[in-house]
């Protein structure tokens, strides 16, 4: 057995290319005769997901020209060399349910009406980065080549042939010219779109190209930002309401994406954060739209459910769950006077655990359910380990909260080692047994009730135990001093009872500790605990500055010898903390694995 | 300390509202002569959320006629009921970049461009059901009041004022009655669309309304399917390409949002499965949309990132944690020979749990990774309990998956206990225990390791005790068979080894048995072992025919006193056996606890 299997999207494109490959509907355009040469059976799928992954079906490394599929990509190049308000002097944004070659421009300003008809893309091209004809068309050909992540190079065969078919072309330029929208010399402009529109792609580069638009400008492949979040938003948003010509708004109804065709029988369409689909079919449709590539199209968003403006399946609950520090605790072991005072005072601290991803909806629910139960609640988790992207509209009302409930005195942390969510105004942990620990500590001291140091007869082993057998116990302790950080070496230690300061146990992974857990004041460990000797690499440390009382090896075995009942009775303690502790870890974990 | 804090949501649409209020741009609209009525500074905004919560600053109950905004509503009542065909054939849907009272209809058909101009508004609000003008009037107010969540009226003051000035679109009116895409008489059809203009509203209305179009036609207060999705996304759709007239495109360009603006001062805005935003303030600019309006919404986009067409921040990774079942373990308590199969062959057993929503993107990251690591994988776990929503896109795909890995004899358990995603080819578990104890279970019985019946001597608690030892041991058990479901009573069984069958531990919740954890044959329970006298409410019952070797309470007595050294060495055995499974405990928690 094979450690792969064929991917089930992979089984999906394909099928899916198999039944309209037969789509037979449509005609090769002749109006440029070098594309008239295309053959009408070529047909392929690309979806590039903005992990940049790529899922192909048919002819996807046929080489086409890329027409006006190139006009959003120059459109984006355009705003990131120049920015909107500078480009919308020149070239409108309003659909106008004109085909591609209509001569309007708008009667006010002169300008094109969008950037996707031929006359706002003459005008686009012209307002890219170069001080010369050659400059721009290096931008623009070096833009796109970006946006595929591979370079890119003009088909001179069609360019001639276009060229000398382009006296529409040539009658918009000249119009836009007069009414003063195109600003440079007319064959200069025409010079570099031709060029841009006889690019050479392939069906998977278009995928590529669309998935960095979907991705925010940032090409899946290569990793560049090609051009900034502003600019491929703009792209995509002239594609939703312009892309198709004057089938535009019908293809948002039935598509709902952005997309834009092309005469070489290219159509794109996007998904923002999602998906770049890039197909290619020569047939076209009468007004100008690949026959296979419109179906192709609409089937993967209608069986996907990509619509746009479809709202997505209702969300589960925000919160996985929410739990008081009455019954959620750290791991670290407290002594019997701690663990009471949680028990007793825990309520005050409140455990939220999002789950899903947290855009506004999420966000809201999120603030109102932790705004509104604040009765009694002094410090508030939220743990995000489990939450998947958070939004910044999600990030801003999580900030105001944390604000609001710092004003009420209520302290927030978050839990977020990965996503690096912005709040400033909020205390970060890395575990959720980090932000319990640390909630615990600043309750217990609160409330007074922190044991910074517990004598021996307090000790929670020795509290059943009669008064003479600890008094016997005495003779065999000795007491030891250890500085932070340094090794309490168990072989000497068979059972250390910690008066003051605190150990931790720390688990090497990887010859690198990693803090486990902690003990504090009143709790025992040692080779006698029966914890030390499973066999796991582990090791204890102290903390800060502790003491503890120690038995060591030596004087266990001394007493074993001299002092079998006391030996028994320290070992029943040890096996009721033990069955104590299980207890409380079962129930955690049955909550855990819920 | 009250329970509750303002909303950090409130505060910031309060700033907003404060701010914007000092605008002081724009006319109010005359050309109806009761609307020059307005105060122009009445000023509401309100955000409805899909669970139906409010969030209101300023005039938000006042009432207002509807006018332009009522389109998006009556045009989805139209696709509800008639269906996006027949609607299509009498309205178009191709934006126009033309003014709201163009006269202009396509060439070829006669069909007015789009139901967002005023033509295409008076011919959708003819296609809704009704036999007259009457019924289609009822139609439309019980439709709009059904959005509303309450019922609304008409203000017939506004309405005698609207059909006195409303020349130009009765001109529209008999222009398309006679290219025949009006089909039913002019003067009917004006009298049921000015009613339709002339309904009141106030803010909190419109953010409901709008809501319920996000939300895929349900009415987040009611909960009422007003209009199907489809419908509901016909509307948003035509709201993004046409919403506000000659701005349609550059509206879309800068707030991202899909709108409708009307000549009374409402504008909204929705985001697809986010949330419905209401605005009122009569003052308007010279396209006719409302100042205020235009500025709250596109501050509350800018600053909340609710552009459709920008990418939403960057997703950590799909999986919060994957493991195998070689480290994960079931709560169940098995015996030596089983736990030492598990940990043996238990990476057949991958476990993924998935945190974030699953989108297509998300989701095509789980079955990549899934499908591409199955090399010695028999189960595959897929932990959906803290993944967000899934979507349809995303179950496909799941569901794709789980058919190719039976294909290829590896069963995928699906932990979802709420979302309920359909997925046939996998089987379902309620919680991660649950799922892992099913495939180690399916895994033990493969490998042939599973121990049906365990004999005393290789009992876990027994097998380093000395043969003497288990030997005299024997004297002291009663042999018990247990039928399924009955409970082993502790009070008389101190100790009961398990021979065959299992049992469970059942925690009691709210007067209702949670089956906790569950233990099988090799291994035993009872009060002896410990962890049967904390306090806690639970029992133990048979799940299968047990047959148990039971140590009562009364044999225990008698054995303390005639046997110590055996007692001793029980007890000893127990409590190694207790700090063996808190040790798993605490490195199973610890690694939940991250």
């Amino acid at each position: 057995m094979s450690g792969t299997i064929i991917s089930p999207i992979h089984d999906l494109l394909n099928d899916l290319h198999g039944r309209l490959q037969e789509e037979r509907g449509g005609e090769v355009a002749t109006y440029i005769p070098e594309l008239g040469k295309a053959d009408p059976e070529w047909f392929g799928v690309a979806v590039a997901t903005l992990d940049g992954v790529l899922y192909e079906a048919g002819d996807t490394e046929v080489p086409f020209t890329i027409q006006s599929v190139s006009k959003p990509f120059v459109y984006a190049l355009a705003l990131q060399d120049r920015g909107m308000e500078r480009v919308l002097q020149q070239v409108g944004v309003e659909p106008t349910g004109d085909a591609f070659n209509a001569v309007r421009l708008e009667p006010e300003t002169g300008r094109p009406y969008n950037p996707m008809v031929n006359a706002g893309a003459i005008v686009t091209s012209s307002l890219v980065d170069g001080a010369d004809a050659e400059a721009r068309l290096d931008r623009i050909l070096a833009g796109l080549s970006a946006f595929a992540g591979r370079p890119l190079a003009v088909d001179h065969k069609v360019l001639v042939s276009e060229a000398a078919t382009g006296d529409r072309n040539r009658a918009l330029a000249y119009l836009m010219h007069g009414a003063g929208s195109l600003r440079c010399d007319v064959d200069d402009s025409l010079t570099v779109y031709f060029a841009q529109c006889s690019t050479l792609v392939t069906t998977r580069d278009l995928a590529v190209m669309t998935a960095t638009l979907a991705g925010g400008g940032v090409n899946p492949i290569t990793g560049q930002q090609v051009v900034s979040v502003e600019a491929a938003a703009g792209a995509l948003t002239v594609m939703a309401t312009c892309g198709t010509y004057d089938y535009a708004g019908e293809w948002l109804m039935r598509a709902g994406l952005p997309a834009k065709s092309g005469v070489s029988g290219g159509l794109i369409a996007a998904l923002p954060s999602q998906l770049g689909l890039g197909v290619f079919s020569p047939p076209l449709d009468p007004r100008g739209n690949s026959v296979r590539g419109v179906a192709a199209c609409q089937e993967l968003s209608g069986r996907f459910g990509l619509h746009l403006m479809r709202p997505t399946e209702r969300p589960g609950p925000v919160f996985h769950r929410t739990l008081r520090g009455d019954t959620a605790h750290s791991s670290r072991v407290r002594c019997h006077d701690e663990r009471a005072a949680l028990t007793r005072a825990g309520r005050a601290i409140a455990v939220y655990e999002v789950r899903g991803d947290l855009a506004f909806n999420a966000a809201e629910e999120v603030v109102r359910t932790i705004t509104a139960d604040t009765e009694s609640v002094r410090w508030v988790i939220l743990d995000l380990l489990r939450a998947g992207r958070v939004q910044t509209v999600a990030a801003t009302l999580l900030e105001a909260m944390a604000a609001k409930l710092g004003e009420r005195g209520i302290t927030m942390v978050v839990v977020d080692s990965e996503q690096g969510v912005p709040l400033p105004s909020a205390i970060v942990a890395a575990t959720r047994d980090a932000a319990l620990e640390l909630c615990e500590d600043a309750l217990l001291a609160a409330e007074d009730a922190a044991r910074h140091s517990v004598s021996l007869h307090e000790q929670d082993l020795l509290r059943a135990l009669d008064d003479d057998l600890v008094y016997a116990l005495r003779d065999y302790l000795e007491t030891r001093d250890y500085q932070p950080g340094e090794r309490l070496v168990e072989d000497v230690a068979a059972l250390a009872f910690i008066l003051s300061g605190g150990l931790a146990r720390e688990v090497v992974v990887g010859g690198r500790a990693v803090r486990e857990t902690s003990m504090g004041p009143g709790t025992a460990v040692g080779r006698l605990a029966l914890l030390d000797d499973t066999g796991h690499a582990h090791r204890i440390v102290a903390e800060g500055p502790t003491r503890c009382e120690v038995l060591t090896t030596a004087n266990l075995t001394r007493l074993e010898r001299e002092n079998a009942r006391l030996v028994d009775a320290l070992r029943w303690s040890i096996a009721r903390a033990l069955a104590a502790r299980l207890h409380r870890a079962d129930a955690e974990n049955h909550a855990l694995m819920r």
